[in-house]
C-alpha cells in the first residue's frame, strides 16, 4: 500500500462522484455447491459485473477475519494495522454514542461482588435490560464527573453497558478492571504506561464509587470494564483524499466508524429504499458516498442462508436505481465475508468489482466470489482499494517526476 | 519484494545474457473495444508468449500513475519508494546533462519581477526558444562559481531551463524558490534541515546574481528555480545484481535514468533500426540489455491511438532479429501504460511476458493486456521482475540454508 503521505500529496480535489456500495458479509460458502451469491438471482448485478474489472480484497491479511472496525478502515483508506479501534470505542458507536477526542470509552458488566471483594457473577445473573436502564440511570445521576472527568453511563442488553469517560489528560493503554473469571478477586484497572495513570485513577474511582452507588442493587451490585480505549486519531478523508465524503448506513456502528474518519453522516430510515432515497436526495452536495447495506451480514450470523440470499436479491433490484444516477466511479464489495455456513465473520476475501469509463473490462460476467476471483485485479489488500477508486475518478496527479 | 541485502548476498555472475525490451507506455485502454495492444497485429510478440510466462504489473502501488523515474527504478529492480528522483534531476536527465554525485540540480523559469520585488509574469512571455540560449549562454559566461560551487546553465524550450550546482556540501531538502503565481512576491529558497544550509545560499546567491546580470533584459530580468535536488545515491546494478548492464535508448532521460543505476549507456542512432544493431554489435560484451522503445510513449500521450498500433506492430517486427541473438531470458513489458485515451501516463497495470528455458508455458498466446491478466505470474509489483530475469538467468543461489 502507499503511504497516507504520498496518497495526500498527490490528491485533488474533481468534479468525479464515488460510491462504495458495502454489502456487509456478502461473501459466503458453498451449501449443496453454491454460496449465497451464486445461489441468488442477480441480473443486474452481473450487468454491471461484465462491464467492471474484478479482483478479491483481503482486509487485514490472509487467513485474518477481521472485526467490524478493521474491514472499515481498510476499505476507507486506512491501514487497519495502524489505527486500532477498542472495543470500548467500537461499543460506544454501535449504540450511537458521538465520541469526542476527549473521550475514553469502556465496555461494561454489571457484576456480583460477594462481601470477600469476589466476583461471583461476571453478568449479575443476566439482569432484564430494563433493571439495566434503571441502574444506569442512577448511576449517572450519582456520578456525574470524577476529578473533573465527566461521566456518561449507557445502557445496552442484560448486563451490559457502556461507560464514557470526557475530559483532559486522559491516555491509555489501560488493563481490564475485570477478573476474566467468576470466583476471583476483582481487579482494578492498571496503567500501562505512565501516561495513562490519570486514566487509571479515574476509571478506578468510577469502579469504587459505583460499587457504593450499587451496594444495595444485589446481584447488580458492582461494574466490570473492559477494553478501556480512546478514539484513534485518524486523518479525515477529506484532508487525505480531498474528498467531500458522506456516509449512509442504518447502524449506529457504521455511522460511527463513518464519522472516524471525517464522513459527513446522513440521516436515513431503516430500509434500503431508504438509504437510496437518502443517496438520491444528496447527490449534488459530496463526491464519494458510503453506502452500507447491513442485512446480509445480519443473516449471515443467523446462519439463514435462505435469508441472506433474498436480502442479496433484494439489493440486486436497486441497481438500476443507482445507475441511474450517473456515477464516475461505481465500487460494490464487501467489508468481510459472514458465511452462513459459519455463523460469523469469516478469513474469506471479498469479491470486488469496479466499474469507470477507464478501465479494461476484463471479461466476469457474473459477482460471485468464483467469477471475481478470475478477474484483472487479481487479489489483493482492500486497503488498496481507495486508491483504486481516486484513479479512476482522476482525483490523483502522478507520482514523481 | 526481496530487500538488496539479500539480492546482492545471492546474485551470482554467470555467462547468460538478459534482455528487458520496455516498450514505454504500451498499455492502454479500449477505444471501439479494444486496446492499441488488442487492435495491433503482432504475430511474433504473440508467437512468443505463447512459449512465455504472463503476469501484469505495478509499477508503484494500485491506483498510482507513476513518472518515469519511480516506473524505470522499479523495472530496475529498486524500490521505487526508496530512491526518489527529484524534478530538478530529472529534467536535467532529459535534456542529456550527466550528473555526478556532487550536483543538485534545478528546473528553472525566466520570469519577469516589477520594481517592488513582484513576480508579474513567471514565463517572462514565454519568450522565444533562440533568446532562451542567448540569455543562458550570457549566465554562464557570468556567473561560473558560487562559493566555490560550479555553476552550469542549460537552455529548454521557450522561459524553461536546467541549473546545475556542483560542489561540496550541497544537500536539500529546499523549497522552491517560486510564488507558483503572479502577483507574489519574489521567494527565496529555504533549507528544509540543518543540512541543506549550505544549498541555500548558494542557490539564493545565484538568484540574486543572475537578476543583477539579467537587469536590462526584461521581460526575462530574474529566474524562478523550482524541484531542487541531488541525484539519488542509488547502489550500482553490478554492485547489487552482479551484472555487467547495458542501455540502449534514444531519449536522453532514459539514457540518464540508466546511468544513475551505473548501466553503460551505448551510443546509438534515432530509430528501433538503430537500437537493433546497437544490439547486436554489443552482444558479446554486456549481460544484461536495456533497451527502450520510446514512440509507444509519445503517441498515447499525443491521443495518436492508430500512430501508437502502427508502432507496436513496428516493434513486432524487429521479434525475430531480437530471438536471433539467442538471448537467455527475454522480457517484454513496459515502464507505465500511456492509453491514447487519457493523453497520458496511468495507472493501469503493465502486460509483462518473460520466456526463457527454465519456465511452465502458462497458455496465454496474445500479448495483451487482457490476456496477460489471465497469466501464470498473477499482478505483482514491477520491482520484482529483477529477481524474476536474474532467476531465470541461473544467477541467483539458493536463499538460506
Amino acid at each position: 500500500m502507499i503511504s497516507e503521505d504520498i496518497i495526500k500529496e498527490i490528491s485533488i480535489k474533481t468534479d468525479s462522484k464515488i460510491l462504495l456500495l458495502v454489502i456487509d458479509g456478502v461473501g459466503g460458502l458453498p451449501l449443496d455447491g453454491k454460496t449465497e451469491l451464486e445461489r441468488a438471482e442477480i441480473p443486474n448485478l452481473d450487468n454491471l459485473v461484465s462491464r467492471s474489472i474484478c479482483g478479491l480484497t483481503d482486509p487485514v491479511g490472509y487467513g485474518i477475519t477481521p472485526g467490524s472496525g478493521p474491514s472499515h478502515l481498510a476499505l476507507f483508506g486506512y491501514d487497519p494495522l495502524k489505527y486500532i479501534i477498542g472495543r470500548g470505542v467500537l461499543e460506544a458507536l454501535g449504540i450511537g454514542v458521538e465520541l469526542t477526542p476527549k473521550d475514553m470509552a469502556a465496555r461494561g458488566n454489571f457484576a456480583t461482588m460477594d462481601s470477600r471483594g469476589i466476583i461471583v457473577d461476571r453478568r449479575a445473573g443476566r439482569i432484564p435490560t430494563e433493571k439495566n436502564r434503571e441502574i444506569c440511570a442512577l448511576l449517572g445521576k450519582e456520578i456525574e464527573k470524577i476529578k473533573g472527568v465527566k461521566v456518561f453511563i449507557r445502557p445496552g442488553k442484560e448486563h451490559r453497558f457502556v461507560a464514557i469517560f470526557r475530559g483532559d489528560g486522559l491516555n491509555g493503554p489501560l488493563s481490564d478492571a475485570d477478573p476474566q473469571k467468576n470466583g476471583e478477586k476483582a481487579r482494578p484497572a492498571r496503567a500501562l504506561s505512565s501516561r495513562a495513570k490519570k486514566a487509571e485513577e479515574v476509571v478506578n474511582s468510577f469502579i469504587k464509587k459505583a460499587s457504593e452507588v450499587l451496594k444495595s442493587q444485589h446481584p447488580a451490585n458492582t461494574v466490570l470494564l473492559r477494553g478501556i480505549s480512546k478514539v484513534p486519531r485518524i486523518p479525515p478523508m477529506g484532508e487525505l483524499f480531498n474528498l467531500s465524503p458522506a456516509a449512509i448506513a442504518t447502524y449506529p456502528m457504521y455511522r460511527g466508524l463513518a464519522r472516524l474518519v471525517g464522513m459527513e453522516v446522513l440521516q436515513t430510515g431503516d430500509g434500503i429504499q431508504d438509504e437510496l432515497r437518502t443517496l438520491r436526495e444528496n447527490f449534488a452536495k459530496f463526491d464519494f458516498f458510503y453506502l452500507h447495506i447491513k442485512q446480509t451480514d445480519s443473516s449471515g450470523e443467523d446462519g439463514d442462508y435462505e435469508k441472506k440470499v433474498k436480502i442479496i436479491e433484494e439489493v440486486d433490484r436497486y441497481i438500476p436505481e443507482i445507475l441511474d444516477l450517473k456515477f464516475d466511479v461505481i465500487v460494490v464489495t464487501s467489508d468481510h465475508s459472514t458465511p452462513a455456513l459459519l455463523k460469523s465473520h469469516s478469513w474469506h476475501p471479498n469479491p470486488f468489482m469496479l466499474w469507470s469509463r477507464f478501465i479494461r473490462v476484463d471479461g466476469v460476467n457474473r459477482f460471485t466470489e468464483r467469477d471475481c476471483s478470475k478477474g484483472s485485479l487479481g487479489r489483493f489488500a482492500a486497503v488498496n482499494a481507495m486508491a483504486l477508486m481516486l484513479a479512476n475518478g482522476l482525483k490523483l496527479r502522478k507520482f514523481g517526476a
